[in-house]
C-alpha cells in the first residue's frame, strides 16, 4: 500500500484481535466504529503503551486523531481472530499518517482498510512538535 | 424497593434510554455491560452533569463505583425505549447507594435491578467527604 | 455542505447527545470511535428505530456502513449537548451519503465533519435494493 | 475464594488484558462497566470462542449472565497489563457460577472481585439444559 509516495514507509507490523461478544451487534458481524478501536490498540502497540504513558507524564503530549478514512468491505464475525495490519510514515514534525488493513483468517483481501491521520497535542489541546527522541524512535522502524 | 430500611430515600426519577445498534450484540438483545451504562447516565441526570463537572473542576471530588448487584431477569431489544427509574439514599459522608432498575415498554416487571453503592474521593482516587452543600442539594431530593 | 452537487440533498436534521462519563477517555475528552456512534444514532433517528426494526424483521434488509472519512477540528468534552446535524442524499437504489456534523454548545464551526456512505444488504450481507416504499419516505425529506 | 463450599471448583484460569485509550474515562482509570467486559472475555477463553459458536450454530445454546456482584478495590489505570483470574462451578444443569478476580501488576490483593451467574438458554431465551458433552468439558477443568 502506498506505493506512489516518495515518502519512507515503516515496514508492516502484525497484531491479532479476538472478537468478542462486546464487538458485536445483533446484525451478528463487528459494530463498525470498532474497528477504529482495533487500529488504536494496534497503533498503541507500535509506538508501546509504556512510551505513550511517559510521553504524556513527562512531556504533557498526546497523540489526536485529527482524519480518518475507513472502507469496509466485508463483515467481521464472533470468534474471528482478525490481523491488523499497521504501516506508517511520518508527514512532519506534528503529523503521523497510518495506514491499516484488517484481515479476517484466510481472507485474500483485507476485510477493512483506513488511513488515519494523527496529530501531537499537549495536554492543552494545542499543537506540540513531537520530541526528536520520539522521531528518532519512528525512524529506527521506518525501512 | 427497599421498603424495610429507616434510611429515607428519594423519590423515583425517571430516565428514558433509547437502544441503539451499538447497544446489541449478536445474541440479538443488550450486551449486559451496557446496563451499567444506563444507570450511570441516569445517575448522572440526578445529579446533573453541570454539578459533576463542577465538583471535579473546584472540588476535585468525583464519585467511583464500590459495589454494584445486577440481576438480568429479561432481555433487552433494539429500538426499546427503556425506563431507567432510580431511588438513592445517602448512607454516610462518604457513600451514596442507587437502587436503580430497567423497564421494557409494556414491562409488567423490571427487566434489570441493580443496587450500587458510590464513593466520593479525590483526583488521587483517596476517600473524601461530600461537601454540605452537595449532601443539602441531595437531601431536598429524599422525600 | 454539499454545495456543489445537482443531487438534491435533505434538509438539516438536529440530534442532541448528551456527553457522559462512559464518552471520554483519560486524556480528558471524547474518545473519537465514539463520534461514529453518534453519528449512526442521529442516522437512525432520521429513518426511526421502528422502520430499521421492520425493514430487518420484514424485508430481512440492514443498512451497512460502507465508507466513512471523518475529520476531528475540536476535542468534545464531558457534560457538553452536542448538536448532531445530519443531511443525506440518496447515490443510488443501493446506497445512500450521509453529511454529518458535530457542533458543540456555542461553537463557531463544527468540532468533528463526516462523510458516510451506506449501503443496503440482506442478512447474508449481499446487495439488495432499498424497497421503493423506503425510497419514497426518503425523497419525503428531501428538499 | 469459596473455600467453604463443597462444591468442586475448577482451577483458576489466568488471562491478561492490556488496558487502552478506549478502556479509561476522564477520570483516569477504566471505566467501570469494562471490567464486566473484561471478565466476559476472560470465560470465553475458559470455554473457547469455538465452542461458544458451534454451541449457538449448532445447539443453538447461548449463555446470559443473570446475576454480577462485583466489588471495585482499587482504579486500573491505561497501559496496565492486569491478569484476569477465573475460578468456576457448575450449580446445576442451567447455571454455572463464575468468580473472577482482577489484579493489577505488582498488586498486593485483586483490584476487582466478581461473582457472576450465567444462565444457559436457546435462542428464543428460554431455559435451555447444557448438553452432557459441554458438562463433561466443564468437569476437565474442574479438580
Amino acid at each position: 500500500m502506498n506505493k506512489n509516495t516518495q515518502i519512507p514507509i515503516s515496514k508492516t507490523f502484525h497484531f491479532p484481535v479476538q472478537i468478542y461478544y462486546e464487538d458485536t451487534d445483533f446484525s451478528g458481524v463487528v459494530y463498525h466504529p470498532n474497528f477504529l478501536k482495533y487500529f488504536e490498540r494496534a497503533r498503541e502497540h507500535v509506538i508501546s503503551a509504556d512510551n505513550l504513558k511517559k510521553l504524556w507524564d513527562q512531556h504533557s503530549l498526546g497523540f489526536a486523531v485529527y482524519k480518518t478514512e475507513m472502507t469496509c468491505q466485508e463483515g467481521v464475525e464472533f470468534a474471528d481472530v482478525i490481523d491488523v495490519r499497521t504501516h506508517f510514515y511520518i508527514e512532519s514534525k506534528f503529523r503521523t499518517v497510518w495506514l491499516q488493513e484488517i484481515w479476517r483468517p484466510n481472507g485474500l483481501k483485507p476485510a477493512v482498510t483506513a488511513k488515519i491521520e494523527m496529530i501531537s497535542m499537549n495536554k492543552d489541546r494545542q499543537l506540540m512538535q513531537m520530541p526528536n527522541m520520539l522521531i528518532e524512535q519512528f525512524n529506527q522502524l521506518i525501512l
